[in-house]
Parts: C-alpha cells; sequence; structure tokens
C-alpha cells in the first residue's frame, strides 16, 4: 500500500512506498534485495524470451508473430514492485491539519526494448528503436484516458549507478495522480515568458542554440540535439523537436524514424565517448491540460552520471557543473560512433 | 575561472566549476583523482596536525596554545579547489539574448572538525562539537559582511557515497552570489502560509510533530529532532529550534550546547542504527534580507544516502521514501547508542 504526502514546506507530493518485508535498516539494500535483480543470465531474467510467465499480465507487445508468445520484439508488462497502482484510490485524507495524504493511485509500467539481454539501446536497428518508441506513445495514450492520472513520467535507467535493479534493457512509465510540483514551475517560467515575450521560450532558446552552433551535439531535419547553454551537469543532453509541440501528444508518425535516429546517434556518442556512462534518460513535457498551449515544448533528457551531488546541492537545490556545455558538446560531435 | 549560468526554463543558477586540467570525458573521475583523496594516512593528510603547510592560508582556528601552530582544535581553511571564488566578479553578461552569466564570485571553506583524522563526528565530545558550531557560526557571520554574498550554504558530507573527497572529517561552507532559487521558492511557501494563518509555517509543523510524538526522534529543552510526515527520503532527520529563528543570525550563546547535545545524539543513532551510512547534512535558513521576518524557521537537515534517486525522480522532481517516517523515527528512538 503506497500513498503520497504533501510537503508544506515545497508544495511537493513525496510517494511513499514502503518495503514491507524489510526492517526499516535494510532500506540501503533495497536495490540489491530486489528478487531480480541477481538475474544476469537468460535463463532466470523474467524480461527474457522463454519466461514471461515471470512477469505479470502482459499489457501491450508487438510479436512477429501473433500466434507465438515468445515472439514478441517489444514487450510491456506492470511493474512487479510498483510504486503506485490502479487499484488504490486517489482520495485525499488529513491525518491532522498540516498532515495530507493521498492515496497511491497510479500506474506502473515497464517497457522491454528487445528480446535481447545484453544489447545497449544505442546498439538497436533505428526500425527496432523506432517500434520502442511507438509502444511507448501508444501506452501514454493509453494511460492518459484514465482521468485521474495527472501526469505520465515516461524514462530510462542505464546503469546501477542509475538506480538500474534489472539488467535487462527497459524503460519505465509511472503515472501520478498530481501534477508534479516541478512541472508546475517549469510551465509557469515558460507561461510567463509566453506572456513577455509572445514566444514559446523553448523555441526561443532552441533558435539561440542553433545559431550559436558551439553546443550543437547532432541535428536531423526533425529534431535538434544539443547540451544546453546552462545544463545543470556534465553532458546532459536534450533533444528537441523541430516542430512546435507542448506534449508528445502531437508526434507524427512520420516523426519516430528521425527521432529514433538521432536517439540512437546521442546515446551512441555518450557511449562511446564516456564509455558507457550510467545515465538517466527522461521526456519532459506540458503538464496535462496544457497540452494545446504552445508556451512548452517536449524534450528528451539524458543526463549521465559523473559526478556525486552532495551537501552543497542538496541545500542550494542547486547544480555544479564541471564541464562547459560548449568543450562537452565538441566532444561529443568530434567523436566518431562508427553510426552512419 | 568559474562562472554562474541563469537556466531561464527553471530561473536556477547553475555553477560551472571547470576541471581545467581534465579532458571532458574524465568528468567522471573528478573525485578520485582529487590530489588529496587518497590520503588516508596522517602523513599525507592536509587536515592532520603539522601538515598546515599543505592547505592555503587559515582563516580561523581555536588553539590551546596562540603559540603552537599545531595545537589547533578546529580549523577553517579556503578549499584548495574552490567552485567560487572571493577575487571573482559578480558582475553579469550577455552571451547572446538567452544566454547570460556571471562572474564565479564567492567563498568556499573548509572547517576541519578536529586533528583526529579518523573519528566520527558523533563521537567527539559535546564541548568540542560546541567549538565547532561556534566557529561554523562565526564563520557565517564574517561572511555575512560581504554584501556579493546572496547566500550562505553550510553542509556536511559524510561517505564516499555522499560526495566527499577527503576523509578527514569536515564542515564546507560555500557563499554564493545569488539567492538559490529552491530558497526563494521555499520562503514563498512559508510567506504565504503567514499571511494565510498568521503563523510561521516551520512552527505549526513542529507544533503538530510534536502533539503527534510518532515522529519525534529526539528533544531537549531549546531543540527538536523529526522524521517530518512528508520527508522526501529515507530517515531525512530535521533539527529544529523550540524558539522563533528564521536563520543562525539569532542563535543566542546558550543554545550551542543542546544543539551539540541533539546533533551529537541523532548522527550517533544513524551511525548505530543504519551501520554508519553515508549522509548529506545542511541547514537551511531564511534568505538574506529576511532574517527578521518571522515566517521561516531554520533548521538541520540530515539525509542519508539509502537509496539512489533515478529517471522518475529525474523527470518529475518528486521523491519516493520507502521507509514511513513514522517507522524510521520509532527504530531511532529506540535505538540505544551508548550515549548519556
Amino acid at each position: 500500500m503506497s500513498q503520497l504526502r504533501f510537503d508544506y514546506t515545497t508544495s511537493d507530493w513525496v510517494v511513499f512506498a514502503p518495503l514491507r518485508k524489510l526492517r526499516p535498516h535494510h532500506a540501503a539494500v533495497v536495490e540489491a534485495t530486489h528478487p531480480d535483480a541477481t538475474a544476469s543470465s537468460t535463463e532466470s531474467c523474467p524480461f527474457c524470451p522463454g519466461n514471461e510467465r515471470l512477469t505479470p499480465a502482459e499489457i501491450d507487445a508487438v510479436r512477429t508473430d501473433p500466434h507465438n508468445e515468445t515472439s514478441w520484439q517489444v514487450r510491456v508488462v506492470p511493474n512487479k514492485f510498483p510504486v503506485l497502482t490502479i487499484e488504490e484510490s486517489n482520495g485525499r485524507s488529513q491525518d491532522g491539519r498540516m498532515f495530507q495524504h493521498m492515496g497511491g493511485c497510479g500506474a506502473h509500467e515497464v517497457v522491454i526494448e528487445s528480446p535481447d539481454h545484453g544489447i545497449f539501446f544505442g546498439q538497436l536497428p533505428a526500425e527496432h528503436i523506432e517500434l520502442i518508441l511507438k509502444v511507448i506513445h501508444r501506452r501514454y495514450q493509453d494511460l492518459k484516458r484514465d482521468r485521474r492520472f495527472q501526469a505520465i513520467i515516461i524514462f530510462k535507467n542505464h546503469g546501477v549507478g542509475a538506480g538500474t535493479s534489472l539488467r535487462h534493457p527497459h524503460w519505465q512509465i509511472i503515472a501520478t495522480p498530481i501534477v508534479p510540483r516541478l512541472s508546475r514551475l517549469k510551465f509557469v517560467e515558460a507561461t510567463e515568458y509566453f506572456d513577455r515575450t509572445g514566444n514559446c521560450l523553448y523555441r526561443d532558446l532552441l533558435h539561440e542554440e542553433l545559431a550559436a552552433k558551439e553546443r550543437l551535439v547532432a541535428a536531423n531535419e526533425e529534431f535538434v540535439a544539443i547540451i544546453p547553454y546552462a545544463a545543470h551537469l556534465p553532458f546532459e543532453t536534450w533533444i528537441l523537436p523541430r516542430r512546435q509541440q507542448p506534449t508528445i501528444d502531437l508526434l507524427q508518425a512520420e516523426q519516430f524514424r528521425p527521432l529514433s535516429e538521432i536517439l540512437k546517434n546521442v546515446l551512441l556518442k555518450l557511449y562511446v565517448g564516456l564509455d558507457n556512462p550510467d545515465f538517466n534518460l527522461t521526456i519532459d513535457m506540458a503538464p496535462r491540460g496544457d497540452e494545446e498551449k504552445e508556451y512548452f515544448q517536449w524534450h528528451i533528457r539524458i543526463v549521465p552520471r559523473l559526478t556525486t551531488p552532495a551537501g552543497f546541492e542538496l541545500g542550494s537545490g542547486m547544480s555544479i557543473n564541471t564541464v562547459l556545455p560548449e568543450e562537452a558538446a565538441a566532444f561529443l560531435r568530434e567523436g566518431d560512433t562508427g553510426a552512419p
């Protein structure tokens, strides 16, 4: 039974997903004791073909042969240890005047990238990446139909240092019953910028980055990859659409291939240039209900885990970046990934 | 040469402290290649008595014998690898319409806790902890005299997983030329709460926690330690003064001993109960210029590093806490630290 609690000091909601079977002081070993975490072979891995029975009931899949269960290319299943669940209520209750919680209503899904237990996302063919992104997009659209879900967080963790507990490559999707405070704050910034200038903040930033050139990492007819001028962390890379699209709702069929190609390209550059770094990847977009407002631009954010945030970051909320974006971008631009 | 860059998407300033001598892809090994990081013996440690020449010129110290350089009990020196420096300008420049930076103006000091290379903070006598806290308070007051410094971030990192690069126990103080966005946002929440209720948000929270009792960790005549109802991370512990004090400016001489005692007590409880976890400790307070407004309450925040924030946290800004505060507090309350 999970729940969310409201933090009056920041107006954030915090997700509480207690591990009932562990004593409190064992919190440190959450990842390590995850029952599936040690599955390094295809035999015991719940995400490998032939082990479909080890996951909860399948939600979606792409198969080469609809009559052959193990013939899937991409597969979506509920997370076996969800932080939020569809069965919980989104009702709110007071535990005291300053103590408000709500039920752990939401969804937590896993998108298994391919049957291959060990292949890196960037090494998959662009056609296969396109399949994955289309499945993720379909899951997003389906989850949006549940009006209790106020936000849908799409992300990928790569490497133990980035919080991965299962080795078989996968993405995750978490639907939350509230709009995260950070999402609201970013949208307010973009809205105020629009009110002041009449322009979309992200499109103006992209326009300036395209003119400056020095922080460009890659580009094609539909997308641009940059390390932004004020990137919070070393090699933090953004992929933005050239079209005006506040969320991925407007993503068109013909954009999936160029998106797959640039994502593959950027991830391979990071893989080769930084020797397969741990990283997190997220898709940022406008909040639910604001999809039609041209103030925001959805984008992919890839953040390698190269440094350790410490007390300064915790206390100030500020980031320390040890690599100038211009230098990081030049390094990635010039790197040869062997890809076309 | 460091600088700060403004992020238009969040209104955060990001600190850029590039490591000139390292190639960009070596960012990952910042901590490990820190010249002093390997000093595990007292012989080569720049913070051990007898090695005073290995640090930049001393800023402050408490000595038993003023004529004996090595007789110090607490010592403050500039950080040898500062992220911000007193020599840099706080002037702002445009690198383009959407690209604004300012000089890396600030200060970065290290407070060496004691001559002992290996002793844990919580194991120091309360009288010695009082010396440390008084030195930190004095440094805070001195740094505040420089009107270019808009915020003074006081913190301690314990353990490699919490970002420590030098083993000899120490605190750090960083003065920044801007008020961090997070600090402003928290103060706005507290101000709006005051406008609505006429009360200090933090005092009301503390009042409710004292009444509920179940999240109390420790208390004495001046301070209370709690794991807040909506703690963002497992075992996140706050120490708040019972008096109304927006910042540590108002901290009185007679409060230092009870503060030392409760801090020692809490850190020992964490040390024993969680087997010497890595942790970060920060002191949160009202922004500069708002010290007189009774909307805020300064507090110490101790956050053990028990879990790994990943893509969900990056994408949503929300936290996942795997241990209920009530259970964590009961566990710490009942733990026997062997301390009086």
